[in-house]
């Protein structure tokens, strides 16, 4: 029989969350689908495991190397554990939601397992919890989600959120509009969203300075956009900057207080997304708190939706100190416990008799104790 | 690219939960942790998937055949998809939380998969939500966690539960005082725990009129345990019934109004138990709502524990309706939404100028529509 003893309990980047972190965790995660739910979002829940090949639908497919497989013994097909919740949702909306009104307003909550961590994110088990906003193309859609995500955190009480808004689709866009061709549009953008100013000055006189310009203009938006304005660029990239505007208009009129940064040439993790991406931060916080932005579901249908990632959130909230744990004595009647606990306390019964009830509820982490029909701080 | 119109969207047993469950199924499993919460457990969070061999201590060699597994790349050993989460919060008790205060209470919720459904069980993805009570072998344990379930029953609504009770080390306990030998004792534990009249005849002058005996005592609490005294067993077959009845006592004056069964010969589901079991149910609801009893951690710690089954608490609890939607038309504030919000309602944002706002609302299943500052139903 195994005891437990030898080193390596568990797998890398697997662990067991332990008290107060995994009540903290799930508080959290409900509080955010609470605010989802108040705007209409309904929630969804897809299987941890599916047929691979749906997993691997469309944006999926990055994820392929990262995602454990099983074999289905009653079907003989392989599955695959879910990487990423997104594209189960956005599955679950094609299928069986199909008939149900546009725009579609699902939400979700779960875990999600890849075979590999990261060096930034060792974990190989995450909580994510996100929405998707299917069925509507207009740029008040982008703002509704950007507002949605901000007021959820602003739930936790996280301190100096910030998001940042990228274009993956700026970049390829000028160059399509100046002809340039496929293989150097992908070296520009890769080089720009790399931030490597020596290698943006190679691109030739038209496009070199228009790849500068983005770069310099990445920033607080309101600065971001006056330069992005400024840069009179050709036909469907002066779209997108102008819908951008329209975005940061938005979302200015309705947050002001809201930090919104422009980066138009980040791209890289949002390779699959037709539009406005976004990531949210917190200042001083290791890692993104979510990120999301627009998309098309196999089916040609306009979506739009945001991740937030459980593990940059906790360390982002402030933890609240939660209920004071109070002892029962041994004896204590079952109404009695109750009414305390229906006044906000943590009860913890004695199942025999101790010779100090307030020694014992010392050693049981309890602040008060039950004398006599009295609560009493322990010493 | 796959279109998800062919047959078998899903693997067998494997379902996307959708709305309104999915968010009921939420809302009911927080609302028991919450009262777990309240009576001093502490939530903790094992991971989805862990080396096999751990997996597979104790008990858990039962649910071998049940069980995923997964290579791991990383440590090239092999991993189990949990099947329950009894056994990692019992690793966890004897290992992470060895050096916390007993009695430890525990808490925890979340998924678990099985390879093969069951009959009555197709599913393959379950919810489970429990608690576990380690380093307590009085009576007094087994009491709280019987009241705690049904508390915690209790705050969902759900009526008419009932919990029954079982000793399945009381007939090993008989025979081995009786001397009988195992394979006989076996076969007796097995006759009697299908309630076969005929086969219980076959053991003997001694044993089959007891075996009879506790057949027809299984019932109403109060009637079983006056059968059940009346039979002096011999030993420590006489030590369970009175340890048994003791149960009873506490459980009755604390909670008159409990439904209390007793049937001493059930012991399938409760091989790896080592003393008093039992079942909870809720009237006409198909199922059981969940079940523990005692065992002993691997370390020999005593422990307690149940787990409730959330498909058949969902098919208990009565639903209840939740907040009513109101349709925002296009062009409403931030601040209008959230006001609603906070005085309850779920508010569903105009994404542009609809034709007419109520129409707009009533097809986006709205039941009301803000119409110059004021709520107004929708005809």
């Amino acid at each position: 029989m195994n005891n437990y003893s030898e080193k390596g309990l568990l797998p890398a980047g697997l662990a067991d969350m332990l008290p107060p972190t995994a009540s903290a965790e799930a508080s959290y995660t409900e509080a955010l689908m609470k605010v989802f739910t108040a705007n209409g979002y309904l929630r969804v829940k897809p299987p941890l495991i599916e047929f691979e090949e749906h997993l691997l639908e469309g944006a999926g497919a990055a994820l392929s190397s990262k995602m454990f497989r099983v074999m289905d013994p009653v079907s003989h097909r392989m599955m695959g554990i879910r990487t990423d919740i997104t594209l189960q949702v956005a599955r679950v909306a094609t299928t069986r939601m199909k008939q149900d009104p546009r725009p579609l307003r699902l939400s979700y909550a779960g875990q999600v397992l890849r075979v590999h961590g990261s060096q930034l994110r060792p974990e190989r088990q995450f909580t994510q919890a996100g929405v998707e906003l299917i069925g509507a193309s207009e740029i008040a859609a982008d703002a509704e989600l950007i507002l949605l995500a901000s007021e959820a955190l602003n739930a936790l009480n996280i301190p100096d959120l910030s998001v940042d808004l990228t274009l993956p689709t700026l970049v390829p866009a000028i160059c399509e509009e100046l002809g340039v061709e496929e293989e150097t549009a992908a070296k520009a953008r890769l080089a720009l969203d790399q931030k490597d100013a020596a290698v943006l000055d190679d691109f030739g006189d038209t496009l070199s300075p228009i790849l500068m310009a983005l770069l310099k203009a990445a920033g607080p938006a309101a600065d971001a956009m006056r330069q992005l304005r400024a840069l009179n660029l050709p036909g469907r990239a002066a779209e997108q900057i102008a819908e951008l505007d329209r975005l940061v208009t938005l979302l200015t009129e309705a947050s002001p207080d809201l930090v919104i940064t422009i980066d138009p040439g980040e791209f890289r993790g949002f390779e699959y997304q037709t539009g406005v991406s976004f990531t949210l931060f917190a200042r001083n916080v290791r890692g993104e708190l979510g990120r999301g932005g627009r998309y098309h579901l196999i089916d040609g249908e306009p979506a739009t939706g945001f991740t937030l990632f459980m593990d940059s959130i906790m360390r982002a909230a402030p933890r609240s100190k939660g209920p004071k744990r109070l002892y029962l004595p041994f004896g204590t009647s079952m109404e009695t416990g109750a009414q305390y606990r229906a006044e906000g306390w943590i009860t913890v019964r004695g199942l025999a008799k101790a010779a100090s009830d307030s020694e014992e509820a010392k050693r049981l982490g309890c602040s008060h104790v039950v004398n006599s029909g009295d609560v009493t701080e322990v010493a």
